[in-house]
């Protein structure tokens, strides 16, 4: 039996690892179950697994919580501390989803107690990627990535010769708008930027990879996950998202991972790790596919893309202070405030003005990035006024 | 300081093999190199590497490879026997290069003697393969594919989780041929059967390629080297050969090797393992190339296809007998006297003609050969008269 936490259960991820877990209740026993706020949803997954704890992050929706739970005999906590007590509870495998920022201090909890993290949280590794891979190392814990890019690239990399690979490559979509000329790029909506043409995805994301910035913050975390320096790291468009990514070897060998659009794909390979498990996604069929389309990356029309390369390149506080503006700029734009391209912009004024020492501590980490909301939260002000 | 000797040393394989070991002497050492009947190309590459030992199969070429040896202090000889000796000599590393069923004894001898063979000889293991396969585990000699699907799925595979394939999905070019009508097959000459389109081979195999007997021919051989049943060998035409076949995992995620049509990849891939080796190869270039193209492989055109699917799924010496057909075939092609679509017919006929029991040993193997090969030369003198 593998004992299971979901932390961020009600979520995209959470919910294709809670299809995995339940197919197989011989295999998994679910220990905690944590949400932000969707009481309902938390404890109908906490009823039908079994769960021996649910814990929602706003306390408000505890009493919710509690209601539905009642007679069931599973435990119910609310408030950010008692997500990270979910965290430490000994699980052998943790699905780390919580999106942003808010996931850092739920997976630190979990990195310091063993076993192995599965990690979809990708603004955490961007912000504290130092501070987390150090407490993996510290703890034994194997730090295993979700993100299909990162997964990909994990499956490719040929454990018996690590320093033979010359070059990672990401792959992205490059988003619902590739072409839209970049005249047409002010006018996009929140609609149209949340509607991924390849993935099912929540909206903060989907907007990331629609400005590309997603893309950019993956070549940060892979720089944190795989034993590569920032020009060894590139990003291939790819509009159909089959190749998840490729790691190219020293010898002139390219290894692909690819697969059906389904994030139940890498969750299972992270679930099974160092096996395999079967799943139920669609079997990938080239031949109904019939064709794979490759291109360079257009800086222009997507400068989030050049600000994460830079923020790579800079390290330090660069990372954490970029993924703190695009959190701040990605949400205006989501309540309407906020035109699409504003949203680099902003990103790109909060780093010039600010730039402090490289964080050597999770506080540190976390001052850097309240610091950036504030700023970016100004900018964001004077541009809705 | 690896000592390696090649089998075959002056054909495409064998040219490749020795430039990857000439640009590191300090690497590898050559003990044995040896050639069909170029003696003037063996014994300048004999001279260039300071092997130890160049062998003529065709003993009337012995007195021009020794009177071009002499005073170089290289030992040479003559004969297919000495080629033989010269596989058994010890080398830790052997690539087995010799084209047709003549390589087999001088891969069976490789075979005996431990350390790592890399096999370019597709038809030895068609014919033979659980002889071979059989004399690599009693004599824990490392078998290494360096066909370059072969190589691709051996590079793909997930050595921890060998029983969770699902698939081995061979790619095929679809050769010069592809989209030429049936009606205008019989009128193919063998200069343009020999023009591959991606890759520069030697004729046998690229007429092979022209029928898609090669990819049937590859079926047989993964069928031996990886653990599969024939249900899960597929075939998938991909005119750009970028992809060079790829393994499907019952988690859905499908790992494919890629890169440039350069067969000093797999050589080096085969030479370095498990480690890698840098090689001057031309590097992928996925923007360059643009899009990558998928088909399901028609039947009806290349029936070589159907029926190496046919012996693959009978076994026993249907393959042996298939190969055999197909090599008296090609030969009766390239010199002028067979059009090119009975190049499978012959081969179909063959095997209609033939059904002895499996073989159990190399001469069982050798002899339902033999006969194959004169069943096929009566229909061929048939078909010309």
């Amino acid at each position: 039996m593998k004992r299971v936490t979901i932390l961020g259960a009600t979520g995209s991820v959470g919910s294709s690892t809670l299809d995995l877990v339940e197919r197989d209740p011989e295999r998994f026993e679910v220990l905690a179950l944590t949400a932000n706020g969707d009481a309902q949803k938390l404890a109908a997954a906490a009823i039908r697994t079994n769960a021996r704890l649910a814990v929602v992050a706003d306390e408000s929706r505890l009493p919710e919580l509690r209601e539905r739970l009642a007679g069931t005999g599973i435990a119910c906590a609310g408030g950010a501390d008692a997500v990270c007590e979910a965290a430490r509870m000994g699980a052998d495998w943790t699905m780390a989803a919580i999106v942003g920022i808010a996931g850092l201090k739920p997976v630190m909890a979990a990195l310091e107690c063993g076993g192995t993290v599965a990690l979809a949280n990708k603004e955490s590794l961007v912000s504290a990627g130092t501070v987390m891979t150090a407490a993996a190392r510290a703890h034994g814990t194997a730090l295993l990535p979700v993100d299909s890019e990162h997964n990909a690239v994990f499956q490719c990399l040929d454990r018996t010769a690590p320093r033979s690979v010359r070059r990672i490559i990401l792959t992205a979509s490059g988003g619902p708008f590739r072409e839209t000329p970049i005249e047409a790029m002010r006018a996009i909506t929140p609609a149209q930027a949340v509607a991924h043409p390849n993935w099912s995805m929540g909206a903060k994301i989907s907007v990331d990879s629609a400005t590309m910035m997603n893309k950019g913050l993956e070549l940060i975390e892979a720089l944190h996950l795989f034993p590569v320096r920032p020009d060894q790291l590139d990003v291939l468009v790819h509009r159909q998202s089959v190749i998840h990514s490729m790691v190219e070897y020293v010898d002139g060998s390219v290894l692909a991972q690819l697969g059906s659009p389904d994030m139940r794909i890498p969750v299972a390979h992270t679930l099974a790790w160092p096996e395999r498990m079967e799943t139920p996604c669609e079997r990938l069929d080239l031949v109904a596919i019939g064709r794979l389309d490759f291109a360079a990356p257009d800086l222009e029309r997507f400068p989030a893309l050049g600000l994460a390369r830079a923020a790579l390149e800079a390290g330090g506080a660069r990372p954490a202070i970029l993924n703190a503006a695009n959190e701040v700029a990605v949400a205006a734009f989501l309540s309407g405030g906020l035109n699409f391209l504003e949203i680099a912009a902003i990103v790109a004024d909060t780093l010039a003005r600010y730039d402090p020492a490289a964080p050597e501590s999770l506080d540190a980490v976390l001052a850097i990035d309240a610091e950036a909301r504030r700023i970016a939260g100004e900018r964001v002000k004077d541009c809705v006024s």
